[in-house]
C-alpha cells in the first residue's frame, strides 16, 4: 500500500482558548506555539487577530516555526467587498503564510443568525477565500456546522464547500461545531461530500467532544478519505472540548490500519516528548494533570488488579496495547523495586551523587518518595529537593542553620489617611552554630504595596544567615507556583518555588503543608539549603 | 422499523474500583448502587465476593434494587471440578441473581498466563458457566481479551465463545481488555462474531479508554448487533478508564439512531438525575467534578466565544446539540473579554437581572470586567463574583455588612513537647448596621493539625455576622483554587473558591492579590455576599 500523508492542524491556542476560564498571555502561546511545533504539527493556529489584543499582539511576536502559522477569521460580511472588509483585513495584516476562515453552510444559520440569502452567503465564501488566495495565502474554509447543513439541506451544504473550492481553498474542513454527530454519521457524510467531488486530499475534519466521540469522529473521517485533522493539546476547548490532538497522534504513529498507511510531521523521536508536551500545557494552566487520560496519563500505565500485575511482569504485552515509553510514559506497577533502584541511580547520578547498586539507602530513598508523594509532593519538576531529599538519606548533608521559630502577620486595615491596606510582616529566628539570629522584615516592594505573607518571609529569611550570607545573596526567586492537591478547603497545599543565582542556575524545591504559608517556608528553606550545597559551603 | 430492547451492564463497583487510589466502603457501594438502580440500567455488578472482604461484606448487605444484583468471579481452575473449585464457590454463595465469570480466549494468554492447553481452557469455560447456570442463575462470560484473542487466532477466540454460549450464558461479552482495538475493528470483529453463530442479542460490549475511544468503540459494537453494554459511571476505571456510562445513556437515550431504535431501562425522567449522579460519584471519590466531561460537566454546556453566545440567544439550537435539562444540566453563558453585551444580558438574565438592551449600564459592566481582568481577575470561572460586580454597577446590591479590619498570624515553633508545630490565628472586625463584632478563630481540623491562614480567616468571618448568621450557616467550602497570573515572585495572585450550600446551589467567586490572604479574604466575602442576595436578605 502506498503511504498517504495526513496532515494534523493544532487549534490549541484559538478554539483552545475557548474553554472557559482559559486566556493566554502571549507569553504562554509563544511556549505552547513552540512545544507544538517540536512536536512536528503542520498547522499551527495561533488565534483571531484583530478579534483580541492579546492575539493581535502575539501574531506580532510569534515565535519562527517549521509549522505553518496560521490566522483565523471569519469570511467576510455581506453587501462589502472582501478589500473592504476590516475584519478579513485585520486578518490577512497578521502576515501568516496560511489563513482560516469560518463560515456558514447550514442554511438555518445563514438566514436566523446571520440573517442574509443563502446566495449572498455563498458569495460571500467565494469572494473570502479568493481573497486570500490572491494574496498567496495559503487558504483554509472551516465549514461551520456543516454536518447539522448536510442533514438539514445538503445541497446548499455543498454548494458551499464547492464556493470555497473553486476559489481557491487548499482545505476545506468539516466541522461538527455543536459536537454532536456520532462517528459513524461522520464517516458517511465525509464520504458524500468525496462523493459529490469535493477530494478527501483536501478534507479536513474539525470534531467536538460533547458526545465522548471526538476522537473516534476524527478517525472515522480520515477511514472515509478525509486528509486533515484539527484538534487541541489535551483537548482543550469550548464545553467538552476539541478532538484530543494528544490522544489522536499516539494512535495514528502507533496504531493500525494508520501505522502503515500514513506519513504526519510527528516523527517517533518527537512522540516521545508527548507526555511533557502535555504537562507543560497543564502547567502553564496551573490544571492538576488527568490521571486517567489516554497514552499520557499518570495512570494510563498503572496495573492495579493483582492478576494484570503478575501478567505485566511475565509480559508487558499481556496488559498494554502499546509500550509506555513510546510516548514519554511509564509503567506504574505496585513496587517493581529493581526497576526503581535502577533509575534511582540514574538520577542521583545526574545530581553528582555516586550510590552502588543494592545500596540499602536506595530502597529507603525509594520508600521516603513514595510516603511523601502520597502526602502530596512532587519530585517531578523540584529537582532541587529531591537532591536533598536523597542526602538526607546518605547521610551527606552538611547541618547549615536551623530556623527555630517564625512568626508571620497579615493585617488588613485604614491608614491615617483613611485608605484601607494590607500590611504583611515576618519575623524569622535561626540558630547557626551557637548563634542566634532575629530578623524582621515587612513585604513592601517599590511602588509601596504589600506584597503578601510569603514574600515578607523570604525577605526575613534571606536577611541575616550570618556566614552563609555571601552565598545566598545572588539568588533571586523566579517563580511560585501553588496547587490544590486534593479537593475541598480541608486540602493540601503544594508550593513550588524556582530559585536563580547569578551563575545562571535555576532550581525548583516542593513544600507541602496544609497551611501555604508553611508549605511555601518548606520550599524556601530547601531552595536556600540547596544552594549552599552547591556553593560548597561549610557546615557550621 | 420495530424497537429492540438494548441492555446496560454497570460495573462501576467491580472494574471502577480497580482505579488507582479507588477503594469504595460497603456504604458507599450501597449508595452508588442505589443512584445506579435510580437511574434503570439493567444489572449492577457489585465485586468479586471472596477475592476482596469489602466485596463479600457488600454483598450480604446489598440494597434492594430493581436492576440485577452480579457476583464477578473467574472461570473455574483446570484440573478440578466446577463444584470443587473454591473461587467460584465464593462468587456463587454471594446468592446474586445474575453471576458473571471471566475467562481467557486469547491462545498466548491461555498458555502463557494460566498455563494450561487450550483444551483444558475450552473445558473450564464450559463447565463453570453450566454450573452457575444449573444453579439456576443468570450466566454471564466476560470473554478477557477478545478482540487481541480473535486477531491471534480466530478460530480458538470463537470456539471459547461457543462454549460459553453451548453451556446455557445468557450473555457473551466481548472484552476489550487492554483498550487497544480502535472502533472501527471493534465493529468488524462484532458482526463477524454474529456471523460465526453467536446471536447478537446474546453479545455484549466490554471496552477501555486506552485510546480515547472506549464510547465509540461500544457504540460501534451496538450498530454491529451486540446488546449489552457494559460501562461506569464516569468512566471511572483502570488504567484509562471503562467505557463511559454517563456519555453513554444520553446518548443512547436523546440521539439518532438510538433514540429511535432501542429501548432502555432508563426513561427519560430518570435522566434528567444523570448530572447529579455523576456528582455524587466524584462527591464520593472525593474528585474535583471534570469540568468538561460530556453531558454533565460544568462547562458542557458553557458558550465562551462572542459569535456563539449571541446566536444561542437567538436560538440555543444554534450551537447545543441537546438540551441541557435534559440531563439536568445547564447553560452557562460565562464572561470573558471576548464576550459583548448580548452576551452580558444573557448572563444576568439567567441571574435574574433583567436588563434592557442599550441600558448604558451594560457599557460600564463590561468595562469593570476588562479592567479588573487586566489585574487578574478572571469571571468566567466566578460567576457568583459577576453577579456581584454587575448588582454593584446597577446599584441593586444590598448592603449587609462591612469589614473593619483583619489579622491573621501564623506561626511556627516548638510546642511544650518540644515538638515543631504551626498555628494560625486569624481576628475580624465587622460592622453591621450599628454594631461591632470581634471574631477570633484558630484553624485546626478534627485531628489537631493547623490548615492554615485562609482557613482561620474562614473560620473567623462566618463565626458572628448576627442577623445573617443563620442564612451562611448551611454554607461550606469545597474547593480553593490558587493561580499566580504573572511570574516571579512580585506575582499577583488569583483565589477562586466554590461554595456549596445545603440546598445543593454551588458558586464560585475570586479574589486577586500580590498578598494570597487577601486574596482569599475578597473572595470569601463574595461568597457569603452572594449567599444573602441568593437567600434574600435585607440590607443591616
Amino acid at each position: 500500500m502506498t503511504r498517504e500523508r495526513l496532515y494534523l492542524y493544532d487549534t490549541t491556542l484559538r478554539d483552545g482558548q475557548q474553554t472557559q476560564g482559559v486566556q493566554f498571555s502571549v507569553a504562554e502561546k509563544r511556549q505552547i506555539a513552540q512545544a507544538l511545533d517540536a512536536m512536528g504539527v503542520d498547522y499551527i493556529e495561533g488565534g483571531w487577530p484583530g478579534a483580541n489584543p492579546t492575539d493581535s499582539d502575539f501574531f506580532e511576536s510569534r515565535p519562527q516555526t517549521r509549522a505553518a502559522f496560521t490566522a483565523f477569521g471569519m469570511t467576510k460580511r455581506a453587501g462589502r467587498s472582501a478589500e473592504n472588509d476590516d475584519v478579513l483585513a485585520a486578518v490577512l495584516n497578521a502576515g501568516t503564510s496560511a489563513v482560516c476562515l469560518v463560515g456558514k453552510t447550514h442554511d438555518f444559520h445563514v438566514t436566523t443568525a446571520l440573517g442574509i440569502t443563502l446566495e449572498e452567503n455563498l458569495e460571500s465564501i467565494g469572494a473570502s477565500v479568493a481573497h486570500c488566495a490572491a494574496k498567496g495565502r495559503e487558504s483554509l474554509f472551516d465549514a461551520e456546522h456543516f454536518f447539522d447543513g448536510y442533514k438539514s439541506n445538503p445541497g446548499y451544504a455543498i454548494a458551499c464547500l464547492k464556493a470555497a473550492a473553486d476559489a481557491g481553498a487548499r482545505w476545506i474542513v468539516l466541522c461538527d461545531t455543536n459536537g454532536g454527530t456520532l462517528p459513524a454519521e461522520v464517516g458517511r457524510i465525509t464520504a458524500e461530500v468525496i462523493a459529490a467531488g469535493i477530494p478527501g486530499d483536501r478534507l479536513g475534519i474539525h470534531c467536538h467532544d460533547d458526545t465522548g466521540n471526538a476522537v473516534a469522529a476524527s478517525l472515522a473521517a480520515v477511514d472515509a478519505g478525509a486528509r486533515q485533522i484539527q484538534g487541541t493539546l489535551n483537548g482543550l476547548g469550548e464545553r467538552c472540548g476539541n478532538a484530543n490532538l494528544t490522544s489522536l497522534i499516539p494512535t495514528l504513529i502507533l496504531k493500525e490500519p494508520y501505522r502503515s498507511r500514513f506519513d504526519t510531521g510527528v516523527s517517533e523521536n518527537a512522540l516521545l516528548g508527548l507526555t511533557k508536551a502535555s504537562r507543560l500545557l497543564d502547567d502553564i494552566l496551573n490544571r492538576v494533570p488527568l490521571r486517567s487520560a489516554p497514552y499520557v496519563g499518570a495512570s494510563a500505565f498503572a496495573h492495579k488488579a493483582g492478576l494484570h500485575a503478575s501478567a505485566i511482569l511475565k509480559d508487558p504485552s499481556t496488559y498494554e496495547h502499546i509500550d509506555p515509553a513510546a510516548v514519554g510514559n511509564s509503567r506504574v506497577i505496585p513496587m517493581s523495586n529493581q526497576a526503581g533502584q535502577s533509575n534511582l541511580r540514574a538520577r542521583l547520578s545526574a545530581a553528582g551523587i555516586e550510590v552502588a547498586p543494592k545500596d540499602p539507602a536506595l530502597a529507603r530513598i525509594l520508600d521516603v518518595v513514595k510516603t511523601r508523594e502520597d502526602q502530596g509532593y512532587s519530585y517531578d519538576g523540584a529537582q532541587a529537593s529531591f537532591e536533598l531529599l536523597a542526602r538526607r538519606e546518605l547521610d551527606i548533608l552538611p547541618r547549615y542553620f536551623e530556623v527555630k521559630r517564625y512568626r508571620v502577620t497579615v493585617e488588613r486595615r485604614k491608614n491615617k489617611y483613611d485608605r484601607m491596606i494590607t500590611l504583611s510582616e515576618a519575623v524569622v529566628v535561626v540558630k547557626i552554630g551557637g548563634a542566634k539570629m532575629l530578623s524582621v522584615s515587612e513585604s513592601m516592594d517599590e511602588t509601596g504595596s504589600d506584597r503578601g505573607p510569603v514574600n515578607a518571609l523570604a525577605k526575613a529569611l534571606a536577611k541575616d544567615l550570618g556566614p552563609y550570607q555571601a552565598c545566598i545573596d545572588d539568588m533571586r526567586l523566579v517563580d511560585f507556583k501553588v496547587r490544590i492537591t486534593q479537593g475541598g478547603t480541608e486540602a493540601v497545599t503544594r508550593v513550588i518555588i524556582d530559585s536563580e543565582d547569578s551563575a545562571g542556575r535555576r532550581w525548583s524545591t516542593v513544600g507541602v503543608s496544609p497551611n501555604i504559608v508553611d508549605a511555601s517556608f518548606e520550599a524556601l528553606l530547601d531552595a536556600i539549603t540547596w544552594k549552599l550545597v552547591r556553593d560548597g559551603a561549610e557546615a557550621a
